[in-house]
């Protein structure tokens, strides 16, 4: 049985990368180290950094006047770091499309002095769509404007990136960085955590315009942009073994062709399902047409207990991690770039078969 | 040539365990996916993290009324957090025994409520001793006494564990955890990066007494222990694959006997390393001897220009990472509980060649 894993992340990594690091894993380069043996000051390691950051900027062709960090946290300590760096004593606008946006406006209203003002929300139709946001919505006197391009549980992202003037837009882009089309100058600051489109988890890519990275704030060090960027993010130990997976991860999508091509093929992979979806009733997308995530596609029945069933079959069949997040149950596919467009298809077989089987009841 | 591998950390790691991990890196327990591609949620994975737990709890002999909690983030970002924690609106004293002790004691003066004082400090003497703290040294009233039990630049640590009396000891033990005979009860909050005797960078170790987990205090939650603790370990996604090494070096532990057994081997191994230093004068050990550390040994010739040819020499024998901290120069033996006895033997027989080729000069 092939095991296809939906996990939302951590998620499927491509396999050549895995292999890769598992030749490599005893003894790095001749070197009879592991990679996670190695100095963080050694040559051999400053090469893995540096090299992983110069494959992402030609990826994600990144202007000279950003910063690329690699830290630690996750998204969630961003949270905080954001209005901690850059709004104290300011208003901080932020988009509520969802449970992680929730978040990060949970996180920034217990910062003291930060004014928190959420100026648009999808809440009222349970995050099924993406608010539109226009520039006369923007206070141009606010630190900036927090988005969440793309929700991994509600299953819906910004397609057009909204125009905020001079304000800073800062997204948390860690469910579908390199699996968009955005331009980067149009962000103050991008952030994810790798374990979705990335590599493992423990690593997190911040993206900075330097023109944001304010010194001389009074912020703990681990926690204060100038002081992480001022050392390229060694301050302390780097998360060493995540970066060169990492890095594993960004030559692989260069030898796919860039991102133009695996945005090609995440398409078509979601298009196979979403098109499935619509061709029949038994099946529903909870979330606007127009908004929806190709990385996370959230469906349903409709009727609990035949979701369940759903997923019980599905684990049987070797579809891992398929079942909805806890908090709106359901089924939802995970299709990052490591996806493979075979399990989409086994996936539009097994749904079909399951309809088949299920759809007097 | 045989590559021995001194570096500080991240450092060496078990070969077993390396070997394991490369035969599971693809297809973890016949589950067709990699560690770093499971689901922090998943049943899999929570039989790694469980398991590392237990195995770390009966290594260290931890009572139960302590919680272990792995995190991100490093020793550095526990500077803050503790004070952030335990001690707003409350004195903090701090021991100064070198670089480490300094930062912790420097972030924790950053917390605006904090008061710090430094109630003993070994700078009078280039941080080459531990000083003697007595309880009447300790401030009843102070919600904790920070020590850093292992200095990995100086090579000093502590033998004895100071009485605090009530108040809580902190120690940073990122250089020492599991290669010592301390009691976990005599302490309120360990701490360690897991980059030297742990596991890869990107994971860190925390355990601490419940009745020092306090909650509702505002504090931002991916620092806030008592939300950390109220999900173990898992308020966001951790970092998963280290956590998982960690566990196999926890194994790797156990099977070689437990820790009375990899601490009376980590003595052999440094003993016969002093023991040579003590039996010439062309070497010099720095440090008060009631006070060297096991696991990292730093040395000198006297000479500069000496020091540095013996580094370009041992590097090209196959030495990696000997050369002293750029802080303090000379050289530097990391003697973790990994590092293979072999090694030091060879370091021996190196530096005797070294000295009857150079002793004239």
């Amino acid at each position: 049985m092939t095991i296809y894993n939906f996990s939302a992340g951590p998620a499927v990594l491509p396999k050549p990368v895995l292999e890769k690091a598992q030749e490599e894993l005893v003894n790095y380069k001749s070197s009879q180290m592991s990679v996670m043996e190695l100095s963080h000051r050694s040559v051999l390691f400053d090469e893995i950094i540096k090299n992983a950051e110069k494959l992402l900027r030609e990826l994600m062709d990144i202007p000279e006047n950003y910063k690329v960090l690699f830290l630690q946290g996750g998204a969630s300590l961003q949270f905080t770091m954001i209005p901690l760096n850059l709004a104290q004593g300011k208003k901080a606008l932020y988009v509520n499309t969802g449970a992680w946006a929730k978040k990060a406006i949970s996180a920034a209203k217990q910062i003291e002095d930060v004014e928190v003002e959420v100026i648009a929300s999808s809440e009222d139709k349970n995050f099924t769509y993406i608010p539109k946001i226009t520039k006369d919505m923007v206070d141009q006197d606010a630190a900036y404007l927090h988005i969440t391009t793309n929700e991994t549980i509600g299953g819906i992202r910004y397609t057009d990136i909204p125009d905020t003037g001079d304000v800073p837009l800062i997204a948390d882009m860690s469910s579908n960085i390199l699996a968009n089309d955005y331009n980067v100058s149009d962000f103050g600051i991008i952030y994810a955590g790798a374990q979705k489109n990335i590599g493992p988890a423990g690593l997190t890519v911040v993206i900075i315009r330097e023109d944001l990275i304010k010194e001389g704030q009074n912020i703990p060090p681990m926690l204060d942009y100038s002081v992480l960027a001022a050392n390229d993010s060694m301050y302390n130990t780097p998360p060493t073994y995540a970066i060169y997976i990492a890095g594993l991860v960004f030559e692989w999508l260069k030898d796919l062709g860039g991102l133009d091509e695996v945005l090609k093929q995440d398409q078509e992979k979601a298009q196979l399902l979403y098109d499935y979806i619509d061709s029949t009733d038994f099946y529903i997308s909870p979330v606007a047409k127009e908004d929806r995530s190709i990385t996370n596609v959230p469906f349903i029945t409709g009727d609990d207990e035949l979701d369940k069933k759903f997923n019980s079959e599905a684990k049987n069949y070797g579809f891992e991690n398929l079942k909805g997040h806890r908090s709106v149950g359901g089924m939802r596919a995970s299709l990052y770039n490591a996806f493979p467009k075979e399990g989409v298809e086994e996936l539009v077989k097994f749904m079909k078969n399951f309809e088949e089987e299920n759809k007097e009841k």
